[in-house]
């Protein structure tokens, strides 16, 4: 589990909650002010409309329901990392130096990453390297462009958050101005307004901004993850030294994560 | 038909009807409401001035108006999607491994693909491999540059759209503070002024927008297919094996999309 | 003439007309209301601001003066298109095939498009391939690289104009806000205020939009004929089969332009 | 002394005075009303505010100056142009054909641009034009580095001016709400803090956005004679015939230049 | 110590409570006005909301904490620059030209740079160029992506910030307009909602826009130095010329930089 986005958005919420029912001059809550912020035709209007601006957009039901579920990604830890990759990569190189490229066959059965797997089986066939490159790097273009359609649609609906907020100000401004006849009702009425602009901030800047974020850092990691393991399986099948791969593929890591790196390492590094 | 855009647009104007005639303190519906939202010269400045002003832009009244009818397509699916065009360019290697590569131009009458069919034809007739990718990329990126052309007649649209609603209030606006000898008139003047701003924003949130990605969704998957058509069909060309192909191919597909193939395609790959 | 984009800008103007003086209540027009909208100093600050900030950031007296008259340009219907171009190409191909190269340069002597006849009297002349390609790009890039300064020239124009219109409004307001004696005349003045901004809105969204708009379309018809015109004569100094230069040359086109130029084409084919 | 960038920035200013002081009722200016637009803690704010913030950016005190005076390069009228470039360049080459590249050498001592005189010292020193090439074209992308930064410099203090205006004035009205005992106050309490907006809309579209585009211009006038340069040493280097270099090197050129060219150019071809 | 910075931020910091406190009428500082802009339950949901959403948003809470720290990165002068570098590489291909490229691997332990020290152990190595050049451009593309991400992370907070301010600003008015009883609460009321809209400007214009610039500065820089050390080391390498060395990474000074460089180098120069 990944603690930081879950922990950001529950803790943003509670700010909100304090923001709303704390009293600075009293120094007490007033939780009953929480009902002046919750209107259902201005959920309606903000979330509905939203929402199915985006679906209309979509290009299936399914589609719309996948990108939705896509939040629970934003949530979760990524299975690898660029370090550990390069880890398991220099252990291949080793296997392949001493037992040969059809030795990784077997090794391939322990990984886990799809992709990984898939090299290394293209590499055991014998593939031509150039095909090899360009299959990996033609899965790896896929691979991102899906994940940039799903970070967009949250995009779009944090675009879209704000827009219907607008609309639902701007209804019950309308609604309220052509109705002046009650004095004392126009303060409430115009509260309400601005709900709905309120409710668009929410939905844009709590959930969408941070969900859209936290995707695209998840698939730079993936990508840049999955473009050592490009690398590293070229360099394999090439029979590079396995000193030599190990050098190159640390290029992709920062000084800090390479540091990590030397205490597993070291073994491996021996039998190189 | 793709139920999810007009759902999509029909719910969110269900839901502004419903924001519009709601009272949530007596849970009624009041419709007689809904004619304070409808004002001719509202409606003329922000739709006339924003259709005109792209109007206005078109390179001609004929582009213009075939721009329009483009809402349509946002409402059509797609005829053909990558997995099925994977099926269909394995199925034709299949073909020109036994049969010869003039054994297409038969299984090319079936196609209704007008772009797979042109590269079939062009493959049949012995043009050099250089060649038929120059033309069927130049075809492609035409194809993608006349969508996006479309894509921008209803973004341009979507910012005329707030645009010209904002010039409507400024308007009303000015209008309404000239003569202020009613007190009782400011409201009710005030409301039609911010009418227009309403307008804008529908026509750009409400329409413009999910039909602009939807096309851009439907562009995505045919210039992705129309890619996999080219590299199968150079692939087909070069004379590669069938198994190759579905293994290049395939990389373009999600890996549940990839998990559908399985079924339709075993048959396909025992041929191979 | 291009009628769509004059219709575009006359209609948008009557609507703004329509919307001043409509009066719905007694479906009336009372076009003294007109005079609410003009206010000398206003203007002055609003177009003279705008105006002022563009010819200041222009390269030279000259340059500004030139900009503004690509106006016309935007009215103006292009003297040529992709698919008559690629009739002459073909042509142009018939005559190099069965006369010889050098029979070009009498053909190009008919020929208006000063772009496509220097492309002619370079093959003719017998320059390199390579050099004829280079100098043609240079030349297309050349083009499209001022007609985007012509086009950002609007842009920035569209930017003042809001910006400026807000400058003389904040100028009204606080002028207003000082001398605040009068109630009466709150309204009146704040009237004035606005009509800044609406003067900067419409030269932004009536004007500057679509001319920009209009320009940019004007540029991709007149880049997309000069890369037909490019591969054309680069096809015919290779003495490429006038049927595949046709192919060729017909992947830029929309399915509904290929089928225009059928008729027309016939004959070209038969000679090929 | 470039007057179109001195004369838009003095009539834009002449503008807002006018705004400011006429009254259109009585056709007379009150140049008392220039007072209520004068508020030095204002100033302090929006100026001293966006400066400060745009110096915090800076790499170093150095830098800040440096970029700040590059507000007297926006005046100046550049030394050179493309068309004299090219008419300096056959001349060159003619005296390479006639004399030999060494002969270059005494020519060079003539030329005042730095950038060209280095570019014929390194042929007349018999570097590789691989070398040649890459060395100006390194230069060239450094110049246009450093322009990019100073011309980002005006573009952010334009983007500071209107952020730093919102801060004051929302001060402004802090202050001012926190205080209405005295309802007479009100007006001219808001007319300052509204002030704040003004200076920094004044900054960002009467200073910064025309100087920012200034110098834009500039740039692409700079670096596109560079590159004529560059393309023109190189072909001097590789002996082409002076003829083929004017043809390749007016691709660079507007219909318009060219004609001015010939007059000029005439004896220059007699020679060639 | 970069002065600029920190002078800039406390500057600006200074003259906000300048704006607040300066009475113009009495010459007089307030300083109980700054009691106007302290609110808690504002600071909570402006700058608590940003960060939170910001925080959500990160890979893990660690690289949250990085993140924040780099702000004392952009206080910091960098290690190296563009000229000393030059000089460095020069006295490098010195020393490599009389002893020797095995001599360098002395000389780089007195080097502190970590990235050109790697390079100088590649090439004494005797690692193929192609293979040093790989290592290292994917170095610093690698270096550039993390910078990268940092600004991102400032630049995410500076739109949190007055995106999070108008959040908490319409729950204030809310709250006020639920409950306008008292006429004498409004103004101080409106003034407590304004106030995050402040907070939220401040962080993002006086924090986040000149630290995110800052960081963006430093990095160009040290891209640039960078890829003056990979051109320096490759020519090294290759045995090149130390003049022509220096001639080619002179090409990425600015003309004020390479005047600088004369004095010290003058003794390097005499060498070669």
């Amino acid at each position: 589990m990944d603690i930081a986005t879950i922990l950001g958005l529950i803790i943003s919420f509670v700010l909100v909650v304090f923001g709303i029912t704390f009293n600075q001059d009293l120094l007490t809550f007033e939780f009953g002010k929480l009902g002046n912020f919750i209107d259902i035709p201005s959920a309606l209007i903000t979330f509905g409309g939203s929402f199915m601006a985006v679906f209309a957009a979509s290009k299936s039901a399914k589609h719309f329901i996948v990108n939705l579920k896509s939040f629970s990604l934003a949530l979760k830890v990524l299975p690898s990392n660029e370090a550990e990759t390069i880890t398991t990569i220099i252990e291949l190189s080793n296997v392949a130096r001493k037992e040969g490229l059809l030795a990784l066959e077997e090794t391939a059965n322990n990984i886990e990453d799809a992709f990984l797997k898939k090299g290394i089986l293209l590499i055991v066939d014998g593939t031509d390297p150039e095909l090899v490159r360009s299959i990996l790097e033609t899965e790896l273009i896929s691979i991102e462009t899906r994940h940039k359609k799903t970070i967009s649609f949250w995009e779009d609906l944090g675009t879209m958050g704000p827009a219907w907020g607008m609309i639902g100000t701007l209804i019950g401004l309308v609604n309220m101005l052509k109705q002046m006849d009650d004095p004392d009702s126009i303060g409430p009425s115009m509260a309400v307004a601005l709900i709905t602009t309120l409710y668009g901030s929410l939905l844009a800047n709590w959930i969408c901004a941070p969900i859209a974020s936290k995707l695209k850092a998840n698939n730079d990691t993936e990508i840049m993850t999955k473009e050592v393991m490009v690398e590293g399986l070229l360099s394999i099948q090439a029979g590079e030294n396995p000193r030599v791969i190990e050098e190159k593929l640390k290029s992709f890591l920062s000084p800090s994560m390479r540091n990590e790196m030397v205490g597993e390492n070291e073994g491996g590094e021996v039998n190189g």
